[in-house]
């Protein structure tokens, strides 16, 4: 069994420090982002902040420490996040009068200020956006995908009436879904949360769930509708058309660095990295093999075919160092660069190089006429590819024919005997909380969301065998 | 008088107001940055980071909180440093056993890290630079120019030598200057801090100084070279080409969100911002006028010329709200709008436009053939213009003739009478700290840098009289 299969977690963390992604730091639960791992972040910003832009959003700051008073203002809000927050009590030599906590989301300093810029409905809607840093002082820590400070966005939109927020709320949780499965190459459920894994004082929330090739979930993305409640706790109140007052309802959506995290897991395998070709910061890798510094013309062809795939934008490297090909092809493979391409003295004569997808099996010979344009369809094909590969595992691993409890932790058993990742089930939910937390306890499958397109419809709960209201994902997650 | 004039700080807090660039939190000295505020740091960090990476660095991230241990590592950092500190005490319920600063620089997070990721000369140079929000608690703080909590970058280089390590110093200030001069339109003295305004840990640092309207200093951005002392405080060494291990030495060059305070300060006047048009969120707004409504054709040619500016990649707005022309010129105007075109029925029968610059007395009619030409040809003219402009307001209030403390005492108090700025003086310096301290007391000015090209070379020092080593700006400054 591989390292991967046999342990996921060490895989992981063996693969992004060999890759050269990130580093540990003394201060507990945060990462160093290394150029290589945070270029990938700069790459789902540019993305996330086109489309926002696109639909009419703008970007704003908002003061990172945040007064205890304001966290007092909504009971959920404050319940949920308090175990959680780092404080501020000193400065500059002196006492602070209130503690402030670093934000571990902006809701609250959000809605302070939006009961003062919001007067009238020609003010609605408000669209912003924020790209920050984020604190949650969690027990547990993984690089990118739980750390106790983390980067993300996080949009905050307030609207004349629900109907619009609940526009809003879908409206980003589909953008999400989009620059996930285009950029990032994950296919992911989007649904509805059940209650007790609502964001602290939403009325409603929504999520994109994606599998790792761990079977466990990431939770990819959320989308919110927040209903009135922030603007109650904060008095965001507008005069409507017909001269009253009346609260704004809000939304608000985030996504963060734990996608990076999440594209390893679904993609990676037992080389290393491998990076969907719009994500990869290195797309292509041209190495000269053989004894090729006695033959000039090798590196001359590989120059010409390095300015021709740059003319056309794509990022690519010549490799002439000293090191061996075994070498560099090791070193570029953990990397997850998507295409190499080999070219030595045999080839140069036959007029072919040899081409290589990150995630082939095999090499091609190619004409080296034809070599720019192979590479160009190669990198749209992988693309493709690894996309397609991730929905044939996910389906592989996403189960409907568990219908009890008794079958849940028989398919886990068998799954545990059989060297198999237990994977996901669709189960039937009566909507009761107890009975979501008694799965959890009797077999640590956690509700992941109600998907708005579930494969089947589930007849009964998986838990008490009522009638089911929900057909919903369960797994384990991280 | 004006209240520009009359009262610079109210003139300025006033604009930024009006003009929607930010809001007062109630977390002493943090602003919020609204999104027309936002978008001018957008547009200064999508520049400077396009000439970063040009220059061949990558961005990076790393942990806000910053051990209080690592601070005592480097003692003229702490002394610099600790007066300004908030300091994370308590987090998750937990008292913490080391108290966490947020960073109001990077220099001993990264020095850490880079003691473990600097190995060889092979790893040499590393040239990272950081996005980040900062902290520094102090007691005056004033939008944009001094706040709180910022904005800023942060680059962080080693080398294997001096003479590496200045050159990069060297080349990222060259870059600040030559992206506020082109950007901003801030024409700035790039020279050396005398040792008394270094950078806490710095061994030389340079910077770039600009001249406000009211006369005053905004330092707009400095490059340290930092010699070996990080590196010895934090143990960075290399095995060199000899097989020895040997320190680096270290760089770190900053700017921050003040520099969009400072483009206000330079080119705002009473009517609001004047924005150079290379930084304007809307470069251009068309405004129909007179009884337009009655007349369709008007908005049809002004959508005609907004889809044409439009697809030329120019920012433009038609406001064809149902405010009077009055009032959104004037809402227009303080929010710096570059260039105005206004079109009613009279100008239509004419076959012309009125366009007006922000910055212009008069409007100018332009025939509707050549408007978008025109528009285009006074976005490039305007930028250049406003750099002019404020050259010429900086040689006007750069003076030369000053030689002595009486004499500097003298021309500050005619500045007064005269209802003038006393602007800078370029003043001999023996350079003795005791000198510039005693020239700081008796009349505010401090030494602003060392100009590399100063416009004549003085020859005793202000204060003592002695022989001058150096010819300085002194200014009051922000």
């Amino acid at each position: 069994m591989s390292v991967q299969q046999n342990d996921f977690s060490k895989w992981y963390i063996d693969t992004i420090q060999k890759a050269d992604l990130m580093d540990y730091t003394p201060v507990r639960g945060c990462i160093a982002f290394k150029p290589d791992g945070y270029e990938l972040w700069e790459r789902i910003q540019a993305e996330m902040d086109r489309r926002f832009k696109e639909t009419g959003h703008r970007n704003a700051y908002f003061p990172m420490l945040i007064p205890e008073s304001f966290f007092q203002k909504e009971k959920d809000h404050i319940e949920g996040f308090s175990p959680e927050l780092p404080w501020v009590t000193e400065a500059a030599g002196e006492q602070l009068e209130e503690r402030l906590a670093l934000r571990p989301t902006s809701e609250t300093m959000i809605g302070h200020l939006y009961s003062d810029w919001i007067k009238s409905y020609r003010d609605l809607p408000v669209l912003i956006n924020q790209w920050a840093n984020v604190f949650r002082w969690e027990k547990k820590t993984l690089p990118f995908i739980r750390t106790s400070e983390f980067l993300w966005q996080e949009g905050h939109t307030a609207h004349v009436d629900e109907e619009d927020a609940r526009k809003e709320t879908m409206q980003m949780l589909q953008v999400y879904k989009e620059v996930v499965e285009d950029l990032l190459a994950i296919p992911v459920y989007d649904g509805q949360k059940t209650p007790s894994e609502r964001f602290a004082g939403a009325v409603d929330t929504y999520s994109i769930e994606a599998m790792m090739k761990d079977g466990k979930a990431v939770q990819a993305g959320t989308s919110h509708y927040l209903g009135t409640k922030f603007a109650e706790a904060f008095d965001i109140k507008y005069l409507n058309k017909e001269n009253k007052h009346v609260h704004v309802h809000t939304t608000s959506w985030g996504t963060s660095t734990r996608l990076i995290g999440a594209m390893i897991m679904v993609h990676g395998d037992e080389q290393g990295l491998v990076l969907p070709p719009k994500m990869a910061p290195t797309q292509v890798v041209l190495i000269p093999v053989g004894p090729w510094k006695k033959k000039p013309e090798i590196v001359e062809n590989l120059d010409k075919v390095f300015a021709e795939l740059k003319a056309k934008g794509i990022r690519v490297k010549l490799d002439d160092s000293d090191q061996s090909p075994g070498y560099k092809f090791n070193e570029w493979e953990l990397k997850g660069v998507p295409v190499r391409v080999e070219l030595g003295p045999r080839d140069l004569e036959n007029g072919q190089a040899l081409m290589k997808a990150r995630d082939a099996e095999e090499k091609t010979a190619v004409a080296l006429d034809d070599l720019v344009a192979s590479i160009e369809n190669e990198l749209t094909v992988m693309q493709t590819r690894l996309y397609d590969k991730a929905v044939a595992f996910r389906e592989e691993n996403s189960h409907t024919h568990v219908d009890t409890l008794d079958e849940l932790k028989a398919h886990i058993e068998s799954s545990q005997t059989e060297g198999k990742i237990p994977g996901w089930i669709l189960g039937g939910w009566c909507g009761e909380d107890a009975c979501e937390e008694n799965v959890k306890e009797e077999t640590k499958f956690t509700t992941r969301n109600i998907p708005f397109n579930p494969p089947t419809e589930k007849k009964t709960c998986v838990n008490c065998g009522k009638e089911a209201k929900h057909s919903v994902w369960f797994g384990r997650a991280y």
